[in-house]
């Protein structure tokens, strides 16, 4: 091992000077460390704060139950604040909403949906994924919620491109399998005529070369690095016992095939920082979440069906008025307030914070985004295609098909029939829901076949734009200036939270950094003044 | 969407003629059923092929409570056959052998190790893994065994290749963006000055340049296609809330330093048919597996601690000698044996089925492997890098490193320190156990620092070679002509099953599927007879 290693970075040394070889021992690596030195350090509040100081804890009042509220309210209460949080909801948790047999579905058209979904079925129909490195996952392990893994990407799922002319879908590892070594033919083929010899040494194109055989499982130079197909594509007979060795899946389509197809452009996804494998969700429901969140805070400071109705803010303080769960006007004063609801909705919101918050609260743009629920008898897509988990990636309007991460092996399962959001998901929302399923399960039938429609047991669907009280799926910022770094400060003794005050807009993430950034914000004001 | 799937087929029928018509509509796609068609057909043994026919089932002696060996006494036990199981150790699973605290581990050295694991921690020291598509998931469904994700490729974990010159790890994610930005930066360059033009028509150079654009985040052509970094690589700062939009990991590195490090060569195991995720493990421990088929099989019908001593094939069947538990000589008369025992070990058995079969048993070469299995004191893969399972790959001789796919955000847990093959696990093995532990925590600590060492609570380790009755990993076949087809076929009233006689050796499903076909070549026989 030292010896070939001493010969390489001497071969570098000599080729390429010194330079070079400090570059290739250092800049190739990432420090141990450094993945955990990315994270936004949080200190908490704490009860000595105030104890060492002799400053009391002030009183809070939270808008909103969802994960940037309850965050606050879970943050503050550590160092005595004395919070209560104004849910309009039955529920805590907003969009984080996981829907269980016999949970109702209304929406603002006035229709309403009861989910008929059998035990241990559920579907979340809010966020549903969590990225390794995101804060959600410390607070799943400070607040004991157990994790399992999201199968976010699955060799065994599907690409179906029926715009390009695809008549049938293709597993994702055949359309890596063809694309990968489609383009490691041509790199090789190049690289070996000299067309890139302004771009590569001579050794750079030894080495170029042995990774994309690897890679694209290319023949050799003699065989001019053709790609005639690969294990990689899967098999249509398995390999099993005695003599048989297994049929490797054909025929390979042509170059030019693959790339009309376009399903190599759906690969990137799967690189992303924030959806790159592994992703994990809380076993039994993404609700565990917001749940541990408000066991932590104490039921007793939330109050449920609370819809604010008007915010003050005063010389020494804030008020807030709300309709309470049975319909009564309340007023509730606090030293501080933190708004925690949807920016469209706080901007339809009566208050006093002036002009400027109100242009700022209106400036992002709402997205529509929306799933259906589809509950099979039969877990077909791993009876018959063995498919245990992850996505379909489709240019259909349904966009993705999501398999369940949970429940493998038992009778029964759950598969969103569409996670779409834009112009596709709302022409979903202007369909009642049974017209919605009709659609959803038409569409689903290119990919799966006539089981998709025939063993449907029942379903639930979700327009975020038509939930009450929340009116949306996430927004969009037209620019990080202005109206957005005017509410990540306070007005007055507002302060406001939410995914839309953060570069993590649409993950709870997001919520949770922006709540800890307002707890520290609201923390050192008090602590200083 | 049918008028843009219409225009491209048309566009396709005018440039390529109705041949590349049909294949374009064909081709590409995978029939929804094609994955369900590549699994082998089997139809179990049942009570009525005896009630139906008046014939009567039949007694047999299977050798090994592995799984193979449990699988033939499961499979023919539906039918009636009356099946005793002869195994030589004190479980059942064979190399499928998950341990636990408390539980002894003997070498054929004549040390033993006792495992001082915390609750909930367990080691699967053989097989650990299932791929969706083999038959090992079928029969986690039919007994009940439940499934999770095995975590068998992660973005956050590292590739380390000391000898290329690497001082620091790469998280798979960062080398991945680089060596796809490079080759994407290639192609796009060797692509637009013509140089493929013999390959490709100015279609397909669109379209490659266009996947090429989003695959490998390059510029643009006027930026000369350069790739120069992209959020695929990670963040050095996350994004965050308020004004933290995240800084992306830096620096990057050249092309030469990228095609130096060799990281590329290690993408194409994720691509495998037996190794692409989504993979799974039973809930709680591989054994999971042998336990539900020995409860299936009857407890009372397996005899462990029994040593197979001689097999005599017979004129009317076969009769087995074995030593029993407490060291006394034993025979059993049966209609027919299944000898589910590695070959290596067969060929030790004294036995009067010939010298071809002797040859054919002494054939296979026997592969060496092994684990070292650290518990940790607490969880600093997840805590301080964001490692949430997930597999290292390096070039030292711990070979990979895996991060536990069980216990996330749990105080303690267990990461298989090396799980390597041939001269390197060799070398491990030819040490005591302290020496091993020593040195793999040496190699670990260049990976992950000092906490490699220092957080460190227990080990264990297993080296397959050194296992009673077991003596190798798996084994490997010259040829699959001869001795291997030989086996496949009964000696007299022996009949062979294992992995070692099917196209997945070191597969649970290989073993699985030759008892299967074993099965069926039984019963056939008695049915036919």
């Amino acid at each position: 091992m030292d010896h070939s290693r001493r010969g390489f970075l001497t071969a570098v040394g000599a080729t390429g000077g010194a330079g070079a070889l400090l570059a290739t021992m250092g800049a190739l690596g990432l420090a141990p460390t450094a993945e955990a030195a990315a994270r936004t350090a949080f200190d908490p509040p704490r009860p000595s704060d105030f104890t060492l100081t002799g400053r009391g804890a002030k009183k809070v009042v939270v808008l909103g139950a969802g994960v940037a509220g309850l965050a606050t309210a879970y943050e503050l209460g550590k160092a005595g604040y004395d919070c209560t949080v104004l849910e309009a909801l039955d529920r805590v948790g907003g969009r984080n909403w996981t829907i269980r047999g016999g949970d109702r579905i209304t929406e603002l058209n006035g229709s309403t949906q009861v989910a008929r979904f059998s035990d241990g079925i559920y579907m979340n129909a809010g966020p549903a994924r969590l990225a390794q490195w995101m804060v959600t996952m410390d607070y799943c392990r400070e607040l004991g919620v157990p994790l399992e893994v999201f199968t976010n990407s699955n060799a065994q799922a599907y690409i179906f491109n029926e715009s390009a002319g695809m008549t049938a879908p293709v597993a994702w590892r055949t359309a890596k399998a063809d694309v990968y070594g489609y383009i490691s033919e041509l790199l090789s083929t190049a690289t070996d005529s000299g067309a890139l010899d302004a771009k590569l040494t001579a050794q750079d194109k030894d080495r170029l070369i042995t990774f994309l055989r690897g890679f694209g499982s290319i023949g050799t130079k003699a065989a001019g690095f053709a790609y005639t197909g690969t294990e990689h594509r899967g098999y249509s007979v398995n390999p099993g016992a005695g003599e048989q060795p297994g049929t490797i899946l054909g025929p390979v389509p042509s170059l030019s095939e693959v790339l009309a197809s376009g399903v190599g452009q759906r690969f990137s996804f799967e690189f992303g920082y924030e959806q790159a494998m592994l992703m994990f969700q809380p076993a039994g429901g993404m609700d565990a979440i917001p749940k541990a969140f408000a066991r932590a805070v104490g039921k007793d400071r939330i109050r449920l069906r609370s819809v604010v109705t008007k915010i003050t803010d005063l010389p020494d303080g804030v008020e807030v008025e709300y309709q309470d769960k049975d319909g009564r006007t309340r007023k509730i004063k606090a030293d501080f307030c933190v708004a925690a609801m949807p920016p469209h909705i706080l901007a339809k919101t009566p208050h006093n914070l002036g002009p400027d918050v109100q242009a700022a609260l209106a400036t992002p743009t709402v997205t529509s985004s929306g799933k259906i629920g589809l509950e099979y008898r039969r877990r077909w897509w791993e009876t018959d295609e063995n498919i245990y988990g992850g996505i379909t990636n489709t240019d259909l309007d349904l966009s993705v098909m999501w398999y369940p991460s949970y429940g493998y092996g038992q009778r029964r399962g759950l598969v969103i029939g569409y996670y779409n959001n834009g112009a596709n998901q709302d022409a979903y929302a202007a369909l009642s829901h049974p017209e919605r399923e009709k659609r959803a399960v038409a569409q689903g039938v290119k990919i799966h076949g006539a089981k998709y429609r025939d063993e449907l047991a029942t379903s639930v669907s979700v327009s975020w734009r038509l939930q009450p009280h929340i009116e949306g799926a996430w927004v969009g910022w037209p620019s990080r200036t202005g109206g957005y770094q005017l509410l990540n400060k306070p007005a007055g003794h507002v302060h406001f939270a939410g995914d839309w005050l953060s570069y993590l807009i649409a993950w709870q993430a997001g919520a949770l950094e922006s709540a800890r950034k307002t707890v520290t914000d609201l923390h050192t004001r008090v602590l200083t003044h």
